[in-house]
């Protein structure tokens, strides 16, 4: 029986809770929490799992095996730090540090005391995700073109990281995921509706050595929620809609056709579209997949889909996304971060 | 009666074409096309109409008072040079040139002989556009803080301007017409996906001096055709979806309210949803109204909304963005072009 | 502390739980059902409640106020009574019977022993509902013309009652808790594509003395899944579409008029579109003022706005469709009922 | 070179007009309709077409071969029975006529005088419906269970036929096109707002002597567009929305399972969804192929797909309908019509 600590019983603590406590190879002993009255309600409906106003005293429980960080990004580090330095696996929410030294730093420890870290991108773990991966994998959809996605809703503000830490860290994480090709440059633009400085609409373009791009747009302030992913290929293309309640994933039998029209010597550019194909996805919640592979990789001492290393590329990419935004947009080198 | 030549009578110049045959206050005398098989089809159906395989012919009729030019981008500015040479009015299509050094000696020339040049930023005669301008001019929607486009299909790939010049030139002309507030700055980034080197897929940001932000998604190699402008207000917001039959146009009453927490001395952003209006739009054709404002103006000897002038300035966008695309996405200032 | 006792723990009995949980004037004493997992599941989360194999066993114990009855259809009749006759309040799932004798008879009874019986028509308490109410009370709509209903999906075949008993259910308890005016026939057609005669699919329709219509189509065999309800008065009309996240309740400024042509002494027809309003509901969850609605009535001693007397008249429609079905679709006067 | 009359330039016969004047095996040599100015303004377009404002010049000319008939309902017969008896070839918009004895009757001559009747049943020749057709010819959905059909809209009353005739008309024919047995009998339910007692809403189910079962859902009193048609069979179903742009047609490999529970002696019903698949359709207009179709049948002096024998039997239908709704919605047996 793995024993699980959870730092943080807001919105995304509580859904990580229900799956580690419904998870027949956990037990969840303590919770952390500042908020009293968040605890009170847990302890009523479970009496059994101790709770705590400040997270030292989870630290320091040596039966507990592994702690789940849910607390906001600017903590992410010295909490996971933390953890490490007293022998527990983590899971921690995304992304996995506020910059890309701490999670240089992290990695580091981690391979030291010989500890996993799965770092929370909830959405490898969706079967839309793995449909995608899937179809990719087996070449489906030929040569990728492009990568764009729109993220937008009238949403919380965060008052520690801006709307690329938040929402952009979703989708790079759905990009590196499925895209083996290495990324070369970020260039962002943002702006701040608020006092804070802080980025609540943002642009971030993706450069690669090929002719693949990604682009992604991130919004606290849409009057509409949009969630759309649209990929490329030169057979075949994906529109991933995940607010679509059944039809998430479409698999457009569409592309560009290229030719050469040899009588007028000139270059022609042709679009072909075809039938389209809607994949039954699995009716599991992302987050029971993704307890199952922290437990899973615990037990047989393996590293997660979304460990250390994974979640260390998505924050090189928000880093330099972070300083191309404060610069005017201008282009950074992912080997300079 | 207006004397009316056309100047290619391909997709375009055929709308424009019926518009002006139904026009009572203009005589369509003339159509210039290169494609005999076009002209012969015109023919018959409208046999009062002359056909000619070469504009210049048109261009020598004197009882012409204005062209209507309908061809491919990269012609613009020499047909339209030549008609106004030729003492005639000008009707074209956007955008109005494929350079900004280009738009200037247009607008001289049209200065110097006293004609009209009215640029085909159709959009700006839709009723929908025009039902967006009336709420903002009314400060409905409070002061303006993001403007947010994507106009992606799988489309023809043009062959001689990029995606941005052929489909951002109708945000950017909806942009201009909307927000009175100067640009100062853009940055663009494309892809091409074929070898001449033109762009299928760009991203343009627009900077001003206020927070207020513009942002383009261009594509021709979307699986999906989206047409979406968003526009945000501190008091309300709008959502302009093209290809909405009825509901084109959405009036949120949400937005973002900014509070301070003098308690923890911590500053506080909250939004709000409220109702949501659909305003009926008028069923008049947009290109209706567009050859309507061009009589209208000859006649009067008045400006028309979308002038040589107006058609300069989104060129001067179009063009900034050009070179910034070119140029690794750096920075251009407007002033500079 | 009114002191509850639920017996039935399925899908909606563990909704109904978790409202009365929450609710601060209630105390859940007891659960039972015959699954004996669900009530170890139960009782490791909340150990302080009673769990019970028999719902016998609940009915004696004096402290218990109200039974919340969570059953198939054809249990809530004997249920019910057997409630009444134990002095306890009832809270019965919808229908509230399958017959309108057995409604009748849990009617009287409850009058007899001063208890309150709600009926969980469930629509009646959600804000969408509760909105749509206030503008046909405020006269906005005008004089009503049609009621038009459809709620198909690939659903669970009940083994008891039809599928209007199961579905239809919903839609006849928004009718007349919207309509004043009182329904005069039903008749209703349907098929079973199963060989226990149950009808899966069906549609009724219900006549009144004016020239309002309703009408109803039910489904659990349908490839798509629909929940669309219109409503259409002489001055606007309503769509509400409950799949929609956010714009459940359009309200068409829209109509039908009539004129006479004096000249061609002729009768015509016209219609007009107008502008679309879209309020904002409420974010309350119809289960938690079900229950507050339910808790108020006992303390007050007052009937609650699901009285027996409303689900004996939908019931009243149900008997006489199912009337109707089972002969070949004849009109069945409801005051034969 | 067949030649073509045309009686009744409204919007329908405009259409056709524009078919038949494209098609190069026709020669439109007439046109008659009672509205002067229609025929002014073809007149100006079309200089060599002759206008009539009565039809009869038309039926006298001897070179015309086939007279296209896109008047009101009402006079379908009249019309339709004249072209005949002058030895005319007949395209009739639908209805074929507004009563089953004058179908009969018209049958009867054209049989006589060997001549063709294309029912203009357009429907039948869109891509769509040739794609379900071929689709349902292949078993791929299995044994059918329903057809559900919803045509409604805020649409034009018309002053001589009921919303039956106008709208169901259209889905009956597909109905009839694409499922092999006969129909037994129908019950129609509808209602008047107008002071004409002609129906603006109306509900058709039409039962077999199988399980399968038809629906029929039409309005002109809509507040929102809906073209949707839900065809189940037991290993798939089909969802037609006409009013998707590219969409139309999706196939769902779902369905209804039947289970035996041997142990509880039992009767299961289990329901499965799987993948959805959206066909290519062609992108030809359905009115192209329906006079190819009806050029085709007088070149060959072959049947139509939708002919005098196909049109009958909807008529057959349309007046049973009738009669159920004016007896307060009995069941009509067809062999009685």
């Amino acid at each position: 029986m793995i024993k699980i600590a959870i730092i943080g019983y807001g919105y995304w603590g509580k859904n990580l809770f229900r799956n580690f406590i419904s998870n027949e190879k956990c037990e969840v002993v303590s919770v952390a929490d500042t908020d009293a009255l968040k605890l009170n309600q847990l302890k009523q409906n479970y009496p059994s799992v101790k709770t705590h106003e400040s997270f030292i005293d989870i630290l320091k429980v040596e039966e507990i095996d592994a702690v789940v960080i849910a607390t906001p990004s600017s903590t992410h580090f010295k909490l996971s730090k933390l953890a490490l330095d007293h022998n527990k696996h983590v899971l921690v929410e995304k992304p996995m540090t506020t910059s890309f030294s701490e999670a240089k730093e992290l990695l580091e420890i981690a391979r030291q005391r010989d500890k996993i870290i799965l770092v929370d991108h909830t959405f490898l773990y969706t079967p839309a995700v793995q449909k995608i991966k899937q179809i990719i994998s087996e070449n489906e959809i030929g040569n990728l073109n492009f990568f764009d996605s729109t993220r937008i809703n009238l949403g919380i503000f965060q008052s520690d990281v801006n709307v690329l830490w938040d929402l952009a860290a979703h989708d790079i994480s759905i990009l590196n995921y499925l895209v083996p090709e290495k990324p070369v440059s970020v260039q962002a633009i943002g702006i701040s509706h608020t006092q804070n400085d802080i980025e609540n609409i943002a642009y971030l373009s993706i450069r690669y050595n090929s002719d693949f791009i990604a682009h992604f747009n991130c919004s606290w302030s849409s009057p509409v929620k949009i969630r759309m992913l649209l990929i490329g290929g030169d057979k075949k293309m994906i529109a991933y809609n995940d607010l679509e309640p059944t039809e998430k994933v479409k698999i457009y039998n569409s592309g560009i056709s290229l030719k050469t029209d040899d009588e007028k010597n000139k270059f022609l550019v042709d679009y072909r579209t075809g039938d389209l194909f809607i994949p039954k996805l699995e009716n599991t919640e992302a987050l029971y997949n993704l307890v199952n592979e922290f437990v899973s990789c615990i037990q047989n001492k393996r590293q997660p889909l979304s460990d250390a290393n994974f979640g260390l590329e998505v924050v090189r990419i928000l880093d330099a996304a972070q300083q191309s935004i404060k610069n005017r947009g201008i282009e950074i080198l992912l080997t300079d971060i």
